[in-house]
């Protein structure tokens, strides 16, 4: 009798591989072992993370660096020694910043670092008004429209940090809904204090929800909002200045990227892994998504080298457009929808280099086979509700199984959307360890029955 | 018998306070250890880099903002009670950046993040030029003149992170120097590895040499000279472009802010102590040097609500335009040549608010007196030769007397600078211990016989 569900199965201690689920096949253990140690001594992710960021840098959806990007991985999975390897085209909006800068006009002039959010409007000239401050973005939400007349929005909130980067989601609302309701309540400009962690003078950027006819919205470094927040605290109405110029065209495209390895028994089934491929444009994307590109192409390609392929089919998606709301993740799901049914289970890599510490899964049969296979490498059994990283969010939605090897995101947000997301910020070591892990659980995931 | 010299000093063992110099009153050692704990316990630096850094913010010397500062110095001494507060006009060259922008455009099409030096030229719109790159700063002075038409020359020299900051006079010539020598050799730019020993993107700026018709020079941050670095040992030839737009003008001024305590007894002689009032335009002058302008303020002010003045004159200065090359120190050292040999002693706060860890002084009745008082902040007694900090050099060289109290740099150079020289990189504890020990050794120099 199989266990059912996942939350029963953490609470059932008899689940946990005794008789109920049938033992993995030791052969099968033993390859995913090898896979396991030769992911931990592979350099292949190093290399092609280095390559992305040094060959391509920026790469945001829809501009000519992310076309070349999409060169790029074409030919590495080609390389790689992929059994197909396609293109699959998505239209999308190309949004970009062309000039941000701002200053505190009065009381005490000086230079304010910022950056524009994603879909934000421009100034059309340099703009300056008082600013309004507001601690979070229910309090902004709570003004009656047309009462901002005239003003520039601040909202101030702060994120902590944690393992998971939980303190990330709880407060980017102010970036993704601000603007709008800044808008809505008369407001001429939106201001947030970056999300992020770090207490470096660099501005996060990051998308926000596109709506008619935007206003400029920008973050301001953490130093600079402190200083903002010192000034106002001092009782000072606070005049800014902003000269803002981005572009929006409704006409772009890129493409997913997409390579398989053929499965030997059940070539339709498949186990979906991947990472996205375009990245926002003020640092070089290697936590963000350099590393998980790397990671599960490595771990691909180290299953690639086996004697035989896994009985079923491994799928290497390299999504376009993540950044600007999943739109690579959303058209796969569309364009794949008649063969849903067929990805047995899907992840992605999507949270920079940090060590793998958790396994998430709902499948009895793969937590039994995978985790003495992960416990060298320091990861414990996980949760087993649990999502498998914003590109699979349409594939889950629909129905779709996922697992998640859960990584330390302590020091993700110090540099996640800022100019300091550069390769020097991949640790050598925690990337050859997620390898490690990718390339076991994504072989069991493809031969076990779950 | 008096022990003779510095060196000499460390090495005599008998003249560790015993009785070659005079035993200092027991009360001048009880005041001195109040003003050690008054120090500790003194939000007053805090408060006065707070104000410097936010009411100002940059103050790049001979602009508008740095006549801010000056009028904020002195309106800040008077505040304190000094006895008397003057200005000091100085004359100087005023440079200014307007726009840096730079990217590699071939092979790897991706921007760079750069910044000026100061002195540097302009492009005069955009230059394009293949890149050569040097190791040191020796290896581009062995090439012949005109060996280096068309090139831009890239001096990529690494710093070490020391706790005294070494590493930086190891190799700031690249700097000083660099764009001279590039341009005696034919090249039509300069770039050079950031000096600084930080993982961000920033790029460190800094002075260089005034020149005839400087070329362009820049820093690149050091994740963009690693960029730059891995291309080139790819063996590939990048093509840089600079966008460098600058300005120079020889009609500035500024102003030494001095405040001073009258002695009780010897008001004529006279213990210097001060920080420069200028700073970078990038940051906002915290660490370099908000923290030496706020310790060595609120150190003076202390010792002013001692009961009585001290024995000698207390001369704190706010030196002006240090950052261009000692200009403040220079005409003060020149303006008051006539009362040199009052100057009993000098020292200058300028690297920063980490601990103080040693006292370097020639002068045993202080080192007697002062050792006991220091040891609980932590304080060890450290070398007869010293250096009172670069605005005291030019008071060094016509014979006055330094002393020093030597800061932990291990951080400093992480953000010196750059944009992230700002007031949250000073940390609040350790700026009180260097109010408590420059209080009190400021106190004992100004009361004992030396």
């Amino acid at each position: 009798m199989l266990c059912l569900g996942g939350l029963l199965l953490l609470a059932a201690a008899g689940c946990d591989g005794v008789d109920d689920v049938p033992k993995a096949d030791p052969a099968v253990i033993q390859r995913a072992e090898q896979l396991r140690d030769r992911g931990l001594a592979s350099p292949l992710a190093l290399e092609i993370v280095t390559s992305l960021t040094t060959e391509i840098g920026p790469r945001l959806a829809g501009t000519e660096a992310d076309h070349r990007a999409v060169a790029w991985g074409e030919a590495l999975l080609k390389e790689l020694n992929f059994d197909r390897v396609w293109l699959e085209r998505v239209e999308l909006p190309v949004w970009q910043r062309h000039r941000e800068r701002a200053a505190i006009v009065a009381p005490y002039p000086q230079m304010l670092h910022v950056t524009a959010i994603g879909n934000s409007g421009s100034t059309e000239g340099v703009l300056a008004a008082p600013v309004v401050r507001f601690e979070t973005l229910q309090q902004l939400e709570a003004v009656e429209p047309g009462e901002l007349a005239g003003k520039i929005v601040y909202i101030n909130t702060r994120m902590e940090r944690t393992i998971d980067g939980s303190g990330y989601g709880q407060i980017s609302a102010m970036r993704f809904q601000g603007g709008r309701m800044a808008k809505e309540r008369g407001a001429l400009a939106l201001m947030i204090r970056s999300l992020g962690t770090h207490r470096d003078r660099f501005a996060h950027t990051g998308s926000s929800r596109p709506h008619d006819d935007p206003i400029p919205s920008v973050a301001l470094s953490i130093p600079d909002a402190e200083q903002l927040d010192r000034i106002i605290d001092g009782g000072e109405t606070v005049t800014v200045s902003l000269d803002i110029e981005t572009s929006l065209t409704e006409e772009g495209h890129s493409w997913n990227v997409i390579g398989q390895l053929d499965g030997r028994e059940l070539p339709e089934q498949l186990v979906l892994i991947g990472g996205h491929l375009d990245s926002w444009d003020l640092g070089t994307g290697a936590v963000d998504d350099g590393a998980g590109i790397a990671i599960t192409a490595a771990a691909a390609s180290l299953i690639a080298q086996l004697p035989e392929r896994p009985r079923r089919s491994i799928r290497v998606v390299m999504f376009a457009a993540e950044e600007h709301g999943l739109i690579g993740a959303r058209k796969y799901a569309e364009v794949h929808k008649d063969e849903i049914q067929n990805h047995i289970a899907a992840s992605e890599s999507d949270f920079g280099a940090g060590a793998v510490w958790a396994l998430d899964s709902d499948s009895a049969a793969l937590l039994n086979a995978a985790m003495p296979v992960l416990a060298p490498l320091g990861i414990a059994r996980g949760e087993a509700a649990t999502s498998g990283g914003p590109d699979i969010f349409p594939l889950m939605q629909q129905g779709v199984r996922v697992f998640r090897l859960r990584q330390d995101g302590t020091d993700y947000f110090d540099y996640h959307h800022t100019p300091n997301d550069t390769l020097d910020k991949v640790d050598p070591e925690s990337l050859r360890q997620n390898v490690a892990a990718w390339a076991a659980v994504t072989y069991l995931a493809a031969e076990l029955d779950w």
